[in-house]
């Protein structure tokens, strides 16, 4: 049995399927029983992999998404009466239909960003009412890498952010769904953008580059997360099976395929850019840093467009549309896409 | 790569590995882009599938796991204020961290029980305090089928305890976890067991039947569901890559795989009581009605036992083990296991 | 024992005392035994009071503080993936500690506002992403009247939005903190600025205008509050001893103390305004519409201006503080107070 | 206007109305401005009051009634994947609705008692599971004091469960919504009942002994509530005008008048007692130690009984029934109710 050739679109890296050494990682592990619940020798190969980049030092915990992640590392270093400062466009924010509240009791304090990136004047913005018990407390400062705009904060950035966090008692969260991209992006390894430059809490994300399912909460500091396997599974994310998860994880990290798969997919970003930029009509609108497109485009030919190649409006006011690259987007898909979308505009 | 032969043990039908059938169908669905998070033909066809079993009345939804597919099946149709009557024993009772309580504010009501079933007048025994704003107000009993001591509700009995619920304006929740040895075990199909025997709300599962992950909540009245969509998103089991769980409850239904491997944990079940219920010292304590068997052993002889066969003590203070089955079992292993036991014993 | 003449400042209205006739409505009513809980003569009174306002379809409901109110209110009618919309400068939003967070799980869609009113153009900017389960799903829209910035809506513009939110299947709660200067402000009784202009759940407040402790949830259509007293027990807002709140509405409702009351605190609020309007350095920045008079004065006279008559500094940056007057602030105090802080001006 | 005498039963100590010293007390802090939310000279008074009797080190928070006092008692010093260890009658499990599931997270593991009150061995049958994901963690055992079946423990029960509980790493939460009542029957101080038998955490009640409303929640070491504000405030149990409540405390401690209190009603209980004790077909059910006196009565007799003495029925199946004597309780009282007993039983 072949699998259906379904049409690749722009629509999201999670539209995408998996990547082939994963899938057949997966199927490595599956001979007879092993402990179910992570005490097994493939949870424990896949953590070590993810030690030595984080330092032994790091927490590790397998959760089976991004919103799972993001809302249970948030969590376990919050009381309910905490807030986390983030930009308006996180995806804890408008993503995750308000499970960070729902879960955690917090209250999101939100900045207007240009870029979907955070500075220390925007959350500056939020610390006054400290010690007042009428006003929740500023506790987690959360941002994205890649953000949700396609943008990339550099590590001189970040390590701003952890600064100031840390100097008002703060703890530093990155989501990085696409840290990946990120990575690439700025040619550095993940250490470098996260332990060194002050992230406390990280949503270690593999699902939009190349996984089927699961990530990983890593606590850059084990003190933050001695209780947090009770979180996880009282958060309802504990895997029964959980060697597939693992096997995912060391398959990703092995031989550097999640940058293979990264690379690829910035690198059709910037192709993308570069086929659609100059087409009439059609006015990119952010910088291309990872692997989102955003454009505005003429709201007419969105419909007949996103037939053949699906993708997300962004803005409907404004049209602006975004299109993502994946680990699978084919030069030819560009060609293509680009080519359809000039057709459209005469 | 060829998987390594872990050895089979008898600690739980979620340390086995996941039928070939199953594995096979999920790369069978890897080809190209799908719409995310279950807008896509594969969902589409396993919810069809379950529609076929249930009625098209039925509202489905894929979730991860069972603890998932209880709490937020439980959550969506009660109150903070409300009440759930359940056996002490229940998973959701003993076994989920408190993430019922976390996740829905409701208060467990729990009721000794000698085999893991509830009856109508263990739930009686709740019934008071109706309409008193200083009681929980009780809105769901919920039921394990088979339950986590092996044993099976008859149609009959579940029937009883559908018609007390509904007549006191309550509904009726299964906890199907094990729903497949059940159905063996009473020689029934999926619908008698359930919409035909009065349950309102069923977590439909299959990774203790060789599944990875995945269960299902099943609503058989659609009213009561309007909105689940937005629970389970906010209850982190909103899978982005749904294809990978269609597929596998697909290959799960078609051709009866969930059948065969239920009958054939439930016969290695039988076997293995038959193996050792005559071993001097050991006594079997509850009737083998599905894939577990219980046994009161010596406790001197459980560490060697379980370096062999691992397997959890049920209860340390009287020595009682559980030894579950799972569709890998192989008659060898019951073999080999029932003559290091019958060693040991001397 | 006399009581001690405490200074009186600007601070709060709910820094005074209490009126002498709650008082003696207290004293009236502490013979012998009631039932608690509300099942008494005094409760059953003060509530047909409330509905000779509301109409007999309302459904009434004291609990200890606005906070309360205002978060059961809106907890009652909301699941936990619903989202509010209210003002950026929202008690609820800004002066509950993140209660309604916590305990309804719904998240506050904020609007900027210049005076404090939202209008249906600013709750139209949230009312995105319905139907989609990644996003909280809007329920309620909650303004407050009169606001935290001493404005005032209209009828007109209170029913402008009811019918916006409405035709929207979404629902108008108001917090009703200082309804009674609202209503007095507006020259109508309760009546027209709730139920008329369709208002559905109202925190209707007494404490910031005489009263010692108690408010009430009021449901304008009984439908939405069959369940109300269970939350309320829940959320700890059951009273034992519920004849003191019910007496102290009782003596508020009765000869329309309550309107004496706010017509003094709103008139002192004038007299306030006028007699600071012109001090040099000193600018009033709010329409004075009920009993709060905002302005920026020199911040290094505040100190001492604090001292003698204690008030909060609104916003730190602008140096714009807040002066609120209540049922009794005299004459004397407005004189004393703009002669001192004329003086200090020079 | 003089006070309706309304009829004195035997359903509730808060039945009862306030002692006229407590409603003095309220009056006489009512003059001029004070600033709100317990920044007062007043609640100063009564928290110096407090520490008095519980050590400098003790941390103390006003709120408004029982049982929010135990429910954000418990909350501040749980997380959700706790449990809290209570006697089944407790009233955190049977009569707060389900309020500290909803508001901690926990669960309540319930031990059935003969008397109302835990022993080690009770509480070390849930000390399983330690460490183990699946299970809720005891971290807080829970006992009332006197309990809710009238009985006390004695000082030296107290310290081995305290004992007990410290050596397994967790806390002592004491409900004392009776605590005065429990004092007077052991002959002793609250210190030696609570600080000196190694309570935590007290829930420190006046209501039921004839103050209006008000409860404290007092940390017997300061380090566990250094972030209680925020959890009252984000509970709903700041009191804006607080000096009400500390008014009532300081009167309730000043002259010892809780003990006069207590003394009578603990006294009345006893005299009750003896009046009906001998009543043929009356059968006396618990040791009357405090004010509570259980005894079985013919059923048929209730409702007569009722109308002219209210009372409630503890269990409808066993025709028990509960009479609490209070402050108010008067010798004609139980003259009176013991010989219509008497004669409702011919």
């Amino acid at each position: 049995m072949t699998a259906p050739m379904n049409p690749r679109g722009f629509a999201s890296d999670n539209n995408a399927g998996v990547h082939p050494d994963i899938l057949k990682a997966m199927a490595a592990v599956n001979g007879g029983h092993v402990i179910a619940y992570g005490d097994d020798p493939y949870t424990e190969k896949a953590v070590a992999a993810i030690h030595k980049i984080f330092g032994e030092e790091a927490g590790v915990f397998f959760v089976f998404i991004g919103t799972a992640a993001n809302v249970l590392g948030l969590s376990s270093v919050t009381q309910p009466y905490h807030a986390v400062i983030c930009p308006e466009t996180a995806h804890i924010n408008v993503d995750e239909c308000g499970a960070p509240e729902k879960f955690s009791g917090c209250k999101l304090l939100t900045c207007d960003t240009p870029d979907g990136k955070l500075t220390v004047d925007m959350i500056a913005g939020h610390m006054h009412g400290i010690g007042f018990e009428h006003h929740v407390q500023p506790r987690v400062v959360s941002i994205t890498q890649a953000t949700e705009l396609g943008t990339v904060y550099s590590i001189d950035e970040i390590r701003k952010i952890a600064e100031y966090t840390h100097a008002h008692g703060m703890l530093l969260h990155m989501d990085g769904a696409r840290i990946s991209n990120a990575a690439v992006a700025l040619s550095c390894g993940f250490y470098e953008m996260t332990v060194g430059a002050g992230v406390d809490v990280l949503s270690f994300g593999g699902t939009k580059n190349g996984m089927m399912y699961g990530e990983a909460v890593v606590f850059l500091n084990k003190d933050l997360c001695s209780d947090f396997k009770y979180r996880r599974k009282q958060g309802m994310q504990l895997a029964s099976k959980m060697r597939y998860i693992a096997a995912q994880f060391s398959a990703f990290l092995e031989n550097d395929l999640w940058k293979a798969n990264a690379q690829h997919a910035n690198f059709m970003a910037k192709k993308l850019h570069d086929a659609v930029k100059d087409i009439p009509g059609v006015k990119v609108t952010r910088r291309v840093e990872s692997n989102a497109v955003f454009a505005i485009i003429p709201p007419q030919i969105i419909p007949e467009l996103q037939e053949q190649f699906f993708f997300y409006v962004w803005d409907e006011e404004s049209s602006e549309v975004r299109w993502m690259c994946s680990f699978d987007t084919a030069e030819e898909d560009i060609e293509a896409f680009a080519s359809l979308l000039r057709k459209l505009r005469n």
